[in-house]
């Protein structure tokens, strides 16, 4: 029986809650073109959802992500067009989750190697279970994680980074957290409950704070101090036109927990 | 009683130390519009004040600042021409903390929340209380913590940086120091110690060295690095000229304390 | 005995492998303007050196490397064309590191300061013995460290480097390796089993791929995130042409190890 594009990634919205499941783990979740295609496809379509508020990256069976799938790339070979292309594809989507109008929470369990990591480091927020470990491990196979150092230098130290690339080495959930490729490493039976806890901070807060506040966080990054500094007042100042400021300013004054409306 | 500008920052100065120490201690220190004259007047000053050598950002009362008045913000709703320049103010505050030229060392205790934050991310150096707490809370009320995200981002590994700023949540001095946000955490009894250790540090070191270096640190950060090393080569080479680099390494061939003359 | 120029610096190479050790012992291995031009002899050769698999930086006697040669230096008092020119060259050999086409390891012990402490940070990994310390101290003798601060500031969070620059104060190898100046610190007894460990791992992969990395890690540090991907995309989809690739994911697929041939 043949996948179809849709079960390739299990898409389930509840609320404003939007979980993506990647779910070839046979595979390992290998990222093939039809899987890209998919994870594509998804963060497009966050792009108009209004009622969006978060969104989860998990995974289905035993790994996280084992990154490209090396047997589709390998019955391409010598087609350097088709692998620029699909390296392309690859960066896109990455980018695409940075440009994702609500924060993008990976669930990490298993493993997580080469893009599989890429995705990891491209999500504003990672949770990994304790078990979980995290390599950039394409040089094994003869192929620098080119793009994966991309996302992995613009969130760990030089030196963790650089050694990561050319070892291909496994990291520990623990050692992740330490270096800043993700935010929390929790025992594997607390995983769900602390990405729910991420989850539902998020959706305590004003919708239109926190996706004013993701495009600047990601905008301003690599700016001139003073260029950064002029783009975040205005944003503050557009973001105090809000409703949502005025009501989040009284209930704080009034002691009372807002009530937010979302514009 | 109406507090006079003056009250609003205590200003002390002892041989080339300025110790200016926010005084609204019953608003939580709130940086209102006569908070940010009163800070950039001071800052101003300094870049006139040849003996000054170093300079200590305190607080009196329970926190250390609450970030901006939001009462004050409150009563001017729906003006956004006149937010846009309230935020854009309290950028060039931040930025003259870079542009001071002689080292700041923020003094935390309490609570240091949403551009309160942003003022010990802007500081060159930071120690803090045990018992002090961090957080850009912005996101709690419903307006984003942008300005501090510029200053948070360039301090913070980017997933640690982002969670605060969606979450709002208090992070400990412990937490702020594994993150960089701080230099050093100590128990609450030793905070003024531990602060004047900094300060003698950089009182035992040339003037001239010390605000040469503070510039250049700050000018070459996001220059490619050939340009850096061209810049930097060209900042050492005219320290090379001051008379405090002769007597330096003269004192350091023989054995003796340098003898600095601020040239 | 006047020490030849060979003499300065000890040029083993076995296999792939090319050990650099600074041998000025007496002289703590200061960068003497004859020590720069011994070592940009050495990393200007690797550029042509096509059998080249890793470099280690390694020094004699009890220190790494204790910087300029303050002697000497004090030598050309108040010639300051001398002094841009000598930083100069001394910015060249360090960008020459990362220009060189292998990974560079440095294998530190004792006390490595001021530009010795930047030669630890301008290589791609360094391992320290855990006795090892090191100081940006330039500022003890009047002179700050400003090339030094453009290789700090690029592997350390920036109030870290900061502080190390304004005081001048040793750090541990522990504390290196937790502001990411350094990959590992390890007993000092087992400071060489631990380097041969990284280049062990460097030596399992294929050539080519380690070079590709390690030159694209550099090439896109500051590039737009979109302009990173594309370049990085270029870069990955070039690596699928080599040989190596074809063996590492052939001997990945049927579970043996592969065998490079090194294109």
């Amino acid at each position: 029986m043949t996948q179809t594009p849709t079960d390739l990634v299990l898409v389930e919205r509840r609320d404003g809650v939007l979980t993506l499941t990647l779910n070839r783990p046979d595979q390992f979740n290998a990222l093939s073109e039809e899987m890209l295609a998919a994870l594509q496809a998804c963060f497009d379509a966050c792009l108009d959802d209004a009622d969006l508020r978060v969104v989860v990256l998990a995974a289905s069976g035993r790994a996280f992500c084992a990154g490209h799938d090396l047997k589709q790339m390998r019955s391409h070979a010598d087609d350097q067009a088709y692998y620029q292309d699909l390296f392309g594809r690859c960066g896109r989507l990455m980018q695409s989750i940075a440009r994702c109008p609500v924060p993008v929470i990976a669930r990490v369990h298993g493993t997580a190697t080469a893009a599989g990591c890429q995705l990891v480091a491209s999500c504003d927020l990672a949770v990994a279970a304790d078990s979980a470990r995290l390599a950039v491990s394409g040089i094994n196979v003869g192929l620098f994680c080119a793009t994966p150092a991309v996302a992995l230098t613009r969130n760990v130290p030089l030196k963790n980074a650089f050694e990561m690339l050319v070892t291909g080495q496994f990291i520990s959930a623990r050692q992740a957290v330490e270096r800043g490729l993700v935010n929390h490493a929790v025992p594997d039976t607390e995983l769900d409950q602390a990405v729910q806890g991420l989850v539902d901070a998020i959706l305590s807060k004003s919708p239109v704070a926190v996706r004013a506040g993701k495009a600047m966080v990601y905008r301003q990054l690599g700016l001139p101090l003073d260029q950064a500094y002029d783009y975040a007042a205005g944003v503050m100042a557009q973001n105090m036109m809000a409703d949502d400021v005025g009501e989040g300013i009284d209930a704080f004054m009034q002691k009372r927990p807002p009530q937010w409306r979302g514009r």
